[in-house]
């Protein structure tokens, strides 16, 4: 295995690839990229055997060489050592050749590294080909999807099924769901599926795969029994679902709303981080006191004192109300509606309340409210 | 106390104050800053214990009025409540007006805080005036001396002198050095001081403290014999002096020397990254390898594999040698000499050697070398 490749090229694989290479592997094997020469080009697999990532170096890329050598073959290299190496290697060609199968000598003509590697044959056998049902789907609407609901999804390990995005296809929709019990997501858009499927995802994971394909246009998306892959351009990504059943939120979210406040997001978002700088807690209560006349965003600490800001602009309809919440848990759920101006919907002070983007009805976003004495 | 104040003048104040505020007090008192209102201005200080600061908001800047209110009295804050609020606040004025000692309403006609506060008696008593000789130097050539040697003081409690900073005033020199005992670093520069001083101010916070005086023209120092206070434009810092002998360190210093490299200081500086690499070390091992035609750098990880590079620029004299270092070391003291090319003197393959700017020789780095086997 000798063969001359792009810095830049090898670099975008092995970092793509790396992303499921665990900083502090528990299986020592798995610290190492699969590196394999074969006919397609130089492909980099990862894995922390819950997502496993294969890249590809293709020969060529807009008509360039990028890539020529001979003796086709596979071998393990430390991911952090050789994405290191080749990072601060000057040179804008990198020659790498394995000797012996067990040292990897890397070299741009000024510097030279002759890194110790294993066998290709110690690596776990890592299934990454599509081989269920799939279908596709653009990119920045996948992103989108994610990125609107996942974020609610829980990140304590207490309850499994809460860290995960529960996707539903029912034939015509593609619904995504996160909760973590205290709060909800959930966006839904039309896709026409040939094969029903639900699933639940391990939510953190997804957000951060669905970034790798940023630039492609599709993602080939398929969900097989205990496993989904995403698949575009020259990466292929495969993750372990979460086992168990997912709770039923299609009743949760309230229809009937008593009170509406329509708000200018970033104005609220200010107010809110504003006010709780005094609580010095991580998850800071802010309440707000509306009526029609006036919107107030407040926050009490016993230790550090108090904090109260006027809304300018708003529209509040309904008798005056007090609420008092999680500030964190609604600052993401405006940032994830990524719109202008808000509307959040209450029923009564104790209950549920739903922040909507007024032009735009494909996502929901329910907080449960904090009670305040 | 009631008070109405620029906001951008107040915040940096008091993140000039802050920087003496631990981030957690082993003493709560000292989490606060004190706010003492009088005619010189709005004094804001901060105190750890070992370093005390003191700065003011004049009543003018630039002949703008930036402060007036009335009321003189003291007051206690937290600092990191106080500083946020103040940095959060989007007014350009802020209005500060304390009610009956307890409690600090911070006001920008759109955000209100209320924050609570304490009596002023309650903080320690800190004597932030000069009183022995003092002597003045210009703030440029005060960071330079203090960046260039500082470095080299341990950054472990073991044996606390070797974590001061030895300045040395013979009434015609400012001499300061710095030593770990595995290296030195040694800057002088001619200063005509009436009262000669010796002193061991604390390296690291010396470091932290020189950088607060950026902007200003001189700064003046004063060595009493437990503390040294620095003075500038409105702002006064106190460090409790380091106890105890300072090694003898003038003999040290090698005089003759066997070899001699001169090279690119950048070049040698990639190259120790580079090929340091595969180490993993947090102190990682490099060699260098010397003959009048050719310098190497390389490093050898059991672990990982090896590293090696040639420069291609460089001037070597004197037999073929090879000498392994802490490459660490050798960058610190590179970036200290702050110089386009470098000279290294070696007396021996296991003696120390010095690190010097050909153009400059007020700073000498020394370094002791490594065994490898």
């Amino acid at each position: 295995m000798r063969l001359t490749v792009n810095k830049n090229q090898l670099l975008k694989t092995l970092t793509i690839a790396g992303h499921a290479v665990p900083s502090k592997a528990l299986v020592p094997i798995l610290s190492n990229v699969k590196l394999e020469f074969t006919e397609k080009g130089l492909e980099i697999t990862g894995s922390n055997s819950k997502i496993s990532i294969k890249s590809i170096v293709p020969n060529m890329v807009d008509g360039k060489d990028i890539l020529h050598g001979s003796g086709y073959g596979a071998i393990l290299i430390d991911a952090r050592v050789l994405t290191e190496a080749v990072r601060e290697i000057d040179g804008e060609t990198i020659c790498l050749d394995v000797i012996d199968d067990c040292i990897a000598k890397i070299d741009d003509g000024k510097s030279t590294f002759r890194i110790n590697c294993l066998k290709a044959e110690e690596y776990p056998d890592i299934d990454l080909e599509i081989a269920g049902p799939s279908f596709e789907i653009a990119t920045e609407e996948l992103i989108d999807l994610v990125e609107q609901s996942a974020f609610a999804a829980s990140t304590k390990d207490q309850r499994p099924i809460l860290t995960a995005l529960n996707i539903d296809a029912d034939g015509t929709n593609l619904t995504a769901t996160a909760t973590d019990s205290a709060r909800l997501a959930r966006k839904t858009i039309p896709m026409a599926v040939a094969s029903p499927f639900r699933c639940n995802a391990p939510a953190r994971t997804l957000s951060e795969i669905v970034k790798l394909f940023e630039g492609e246009k599709t993602v080939v998306v398929s969900v097989e029994e205990s496993k989904i892959t995403l698949k575009a351009g020259y990466t292929i990504v495969s993750s372990r679902l979460v086992a168990g059943d997912y709770p039923v939120t299609k009743a949760i979210i309230p229809q009937m709303f008593n009170y509406h406040l329509e708000i200018n997001a970033q104005e609220l978002l200010s107010a809110m981080r504003r006010v709780s700088i005094l609580s010095g807690e991580k998850e800071p209560v802010v309440k707000l006191t509306m009526s029609e006349d006036e919107v107030e965003v407040s926050s009490k600490s016993d230790l550090n004192g108090s904090a109260n800001e006027r809304i300018a602009t708003f529209q509040f309809s309904g008798e005056p109300l007090e609420i008092s919440f999680n500030s964190l848990f609604v600052a993401d759920a405006i940032k994830a509606l990524k719109a202008e101006d808000v509307t959040i919907c209450f029923q009564a002070e104790m209950k549920p309340f739903v922040v909507k983007n007024p032009k735009d009805d494909s996502v929901v976003e329910l907080i449960t409210p904090m009670r305040t004495y």
